[in-house]
């Protein structure tokens, strides 16, 4: 298995040492230590929708420590939140968890058809924290995208050259693409290009549903015959279109859901080739320990299932 | 009693040994050292609503001396105020209580939908004034909310690494929420939730109401059946959405009003775990032992009131 | 006399020697010396109205040389002017007059409701020119007011690192207020204080009228009786408002007008507590003698009136 | 043949010996090695237009590595492509092939009429991932022309100092011309004038088509009888329009085409005295070896043919 | 001779050595060296206006090595070009010519009322080069004239502290005037004022109409019977209004024109007291030798001619 997070190692050769490290630390905690797969406790929604509503439905969540806890006990890769909830936890769990600083955040307190997020946190704050990478969001399609790739420039750079690894949330959305556009499979495909392009380590995206929403883009996938039918079909194309697989691809749901369908949308997700989840609300909403059993039996379709 | 000093201080292990110290210093002066609660002095309506209306009232509150010196007098944990007001006492009262310097204000001489106040002071300022934190007001819900809290950050890390403390003025207000909303429960306790995922250590936030201004939000509170209906219970949810109590957290009144309200509100805040309060017109703008004995009156409550 | 000067470096207790010694030398500098009164010439007309609307009344002023030899020979405390005026005589007038570098101009080929000044100095030029202060205009109930004030911010701070002196003038106007507004006594009042609560060390605001502009404050001024009838009653108002009399505050006239007009404004200054005046096209305009004479005038004004 | 490499170097005298180094090593690379001819193969369309339009086509390149091999295999002088292209393949191919770090880019995923792109990638990363050069598109005609010249000009310095290319794809586009205006000559020649005048040591423009479009330009064609009848005609002028030949021009051909209008377009390039092309979809999106083929065969059109 | 040199150094006392120097050299420099006169070539037309609208009327023009060798032929006192035109020709020419780069430029691709050059170069570009001064417009009137006032400080800043010199194109232009105004005389006066006060050592504004734009203006110069009849009279106007002559103004007269019309122009410039003219399209349009006639017959006009 070890062989595994070497050969993905190897896709980053052009990162130093100190990136190759905090990689190979997330790669290497946890459940699915070693098998090149990756699940990823995040819990930022209490700055995204309010506390009350993330975490009234299991009130042990409105403790910061709760979320190192769970991570901890489910055995996450690691571990991704807003500066506030990071800083309220990493002394007491230092070097137990990977942590990812999430480095820019939305609130709902006001809306917008182009959001931008707020630049919440910096790379000097992941080092004096002892993060393992940082966390940022781009909105692709937003009037605004540019102010984001361009903040994401810096802060990658500035990561890299301090052996962070860099997480980007890739969620296309604004006045560019339409409502059922933000999760087209031609639309979520090149929002993991983007984020590849960018310099992106570990790419996170929502999981494609099959509409297409750019004309020149249907052309070209009925020309070509691209399969996206299935949820496996479109994780497959939405990894091969991040480098042909050669970056970390993982796929969150969003909202809260039924149990069976968080699983099955994993399954699809492994079948597909993709790397693995990131499950907030899903995770911490529910109980302790069916939080912990949900994720353990998620890490356990990623760690048994890959495609044929 | 002291012990409370410390329990509060292990909130904060991820803060320097110097922002520790100056934490330790505004909990363990005055008439509440030692209890954990906190009573400020703030005088920044000069500022924001223009000399006459505030200090006129009061006329010894045109002199920035006397503000140092009711500090003083009443025992309160700080006194916080602009630049220029701090400079013109700062050297005179040296050490004598600790100081906030508010780093943004507004004025009242221009209005517009969505305010975004002007940093106005540095931490090299704070640093060079001898104060022991920094202040900073955001408005969420405003549309140039990202300004803020992008200042915010900057000042904050600023702030932390030298060693001083971040209190956060975390006022919803602008084109995204009602008037009514600005207090409701819902927006006060997202508010104390932005200000600590944004990195403070001490915030401030009004006095909720029950009025719930967000749908999205209002299904939780009726699904959920969380309490909002005394000022006790919604301080209690307030201070829970501020990282489950693990944040100091203080409540203002707003306008000048009677005595025996101002006694009222600060006993709900108490019952809910509320840390204190932070009270300005109310106290500069009666005489001088008149508001001795009120901000005295004030701080015996929170001394003595503890929830259920 | 020169008790009268330590006293009022007494209110700047929190400046650094070097901000303190140049002071020093503006309030002992010429007619006034040791008085702790001020009279300034301004000389930026040139750029904000233009040459021949400045200059041509009295054509010896083109010469940027005439204006340092007119404040020597009148003896005011300073002469402020923008970047080149200052540059083309600051070698050969070397120490012989304090200069106050301004450091933000607007000139009047582009108008605007909401006017914002241009920085066109910096704290490096004042420096390299020797001067003992640098000048900055707000226009407080601008639209652009926080750019404004937080260029003065960076400005002032910089300033004061470097032992300089923080003159600033704060006039009122843009669409957050009416033209009769920009000279309304609780608008000059409210003026006087952002300036003082911004970090100047002296402030230069209009001569009030007894127009009040804001609801919010008549109710105040009528409340609590603050006289405005006279000009001595407004600007002692305007003085109390800056921090109660212990910041420099000197008064312009405006427009060239009568001799006698501008001597009886200054009586009524110095009977109201001001400390001076800043007189620029009522000097420059006239003939050299002629102004040399009744810049003398005010001064013997300034200097043998002073409040009952 | 080493001549005309070192006739070309010595139009770059006041470039510092690195980017002398780095010129050489791209002018002596490859097939064309020697000739003062260049042929680079460009891949940002990942970026730019998405990765199914891009890649699916021809599968394979999807691998960032196959760009790089295909630019070996073929001989380009070198290979251009974003920051994320280049981190998956700058240690594998270290050294073997020249690079370009393409700074900035736009997607399709937001449209608007006056394009401005994202600067995506920074001097530093070009230096850490082994380039040769910095590419940068500037879009004269665009309402934000400004930023991305200024852009440049930082870039540009910065790239020279640290000894690097400095190439310029300069597409007139925006709302200051027609859509048929982005390829006439008149404005192509103003777009190779502009990217010279802005320090661009390597041009990359599109082919111009016998279009006029600006008034004061056609009465000057007209007047001094300027031939742009035929593609030979008008590359003449265009690399006429950039400092006389005095920079090295390289002309585009856009979307893909049939072979013999590519080897067409290329003939008349050269003819024009053009040196040489950028062709991207039109080699990456043809079969591996058909590319390498299609390459090799346009090289050779540029190696044999001169204008008269 | 020598002493008019050293006179106007003596208008320079503020500047450092280093500034005196490249000013003495571009005042020693060609034909008028030490006569005090300068007249300057200045080749910015292929950015602002097309390489076609340009050279074409003399293709030796698009060389950029052409300007250097005009500008030697004629003697000028120096050659003013962007960054692109300084590069191709600075190390063939170093230290033959004087040079200033002009560090901002328009290009007509993109139109819009209110203009602002883009900033394409830098001081460190201009010392790199080898130049005597850096080249900057301004355009007063235009709704972006702030940011221009505001890149010019910091670069007049930076260039007095490396020793160069500043010169000034002070163009108004913009929604703030009318079309008829952009030359009216009193725009023209205002324009090197402002340029005066913000640092310009050198000043270059167009040749003067006797239409007067401003009304405020008007009153003034009916008042004071400002003579603006002939050219001689305006420029003469001009000239005062640029600290009364100490700062040197050279004029310029815009579009290509007849010989007789240029030498009758400069002329006047000369009797009004103009330091000389800056040249462009009326020389480098003209065939070699016809252009070194007529810029040495303009030298020669400003040699012999000067005011009554």
């Amino acid at each position: 298995m070890a062989d595994r997070v070497q050969e993905i190692l190897s896709w980053y050769r052009s990162d130093n040492p100190g990136t190759l490290t905090n990689l190979y630390r997330m790669l290497n905690h946890g459940t699915l230590a070693g098998t090149g797969k990756m699940v990823i406790l995040p819990v930022d929604q209490g700055f995204e929708h309010g506390p009350a509503r993330s975490f009234a439905p299991n009130p042990a969540g409105y403790d910061p420590r709760y979320h190192f806890q769970l991570a901890l006990d489910a055995g996450t890769n690691a571990y991704a939140a807003p500066l506030g909830f990071l800083e309220a936890g990493a002394a007491e769990y230092a070097g137990q968890v990977p942590l990812i600083l999430k480095a820019n955040n939305s609130d709902s307190l006001y809306g917008g058809a182009d959001p931008v997020p707020a630049v919440t946190a910096s790379v000097q704050d992941a080092l004096r924290l002892g993060a393992t990478a940082i966390g940022f969001t781009i909105y692709p399609a937003s009037a605004g995208r540019n102010d984001m790739y361009e903040e994401l420039r810096d802060l990658a750079l500035e990561a890299k050259e301090a052996g962070l690894v860099v997480v980007v949330w890739s969620y296309p959305r604004g006045s560019g693409i339409s409502k059922q556009g933000e999760t087209a499979v031609d639309v979520i495909a090149y929002a993991a290009q983007i984020a590849a392009q960018l310099g992106a380590h570990i790419i996170k995206v929502k999981a494609p549903t099959d509409h297409i929403e750019q004309d020149a883009a249907r052309k070209v996938y009925e020309a070509q015959g691209i399969k996206v039918d299935t949820m496996a079909d479109r994780v497959k194309h939405v990894v091969q279109s991040a480098f042909d697989g050669r970056r970390i691809v993982i796929f969150s749901g969003g909202e809260a859901k039924g149990t069976e369908a968080v699983l099955e949308e994993n399954r699809q997700t492994a079948l597909g080739g993709g790397f693995g989840t990131i499950m907030g609300r899903n995770s911490f909403q529910r109980p302790h320990d069916e939080a912990v059993k949900l994720l353990r039996d998620v890490m356990e379709i990623h760690r048994s299932t890959w495609p044929d």
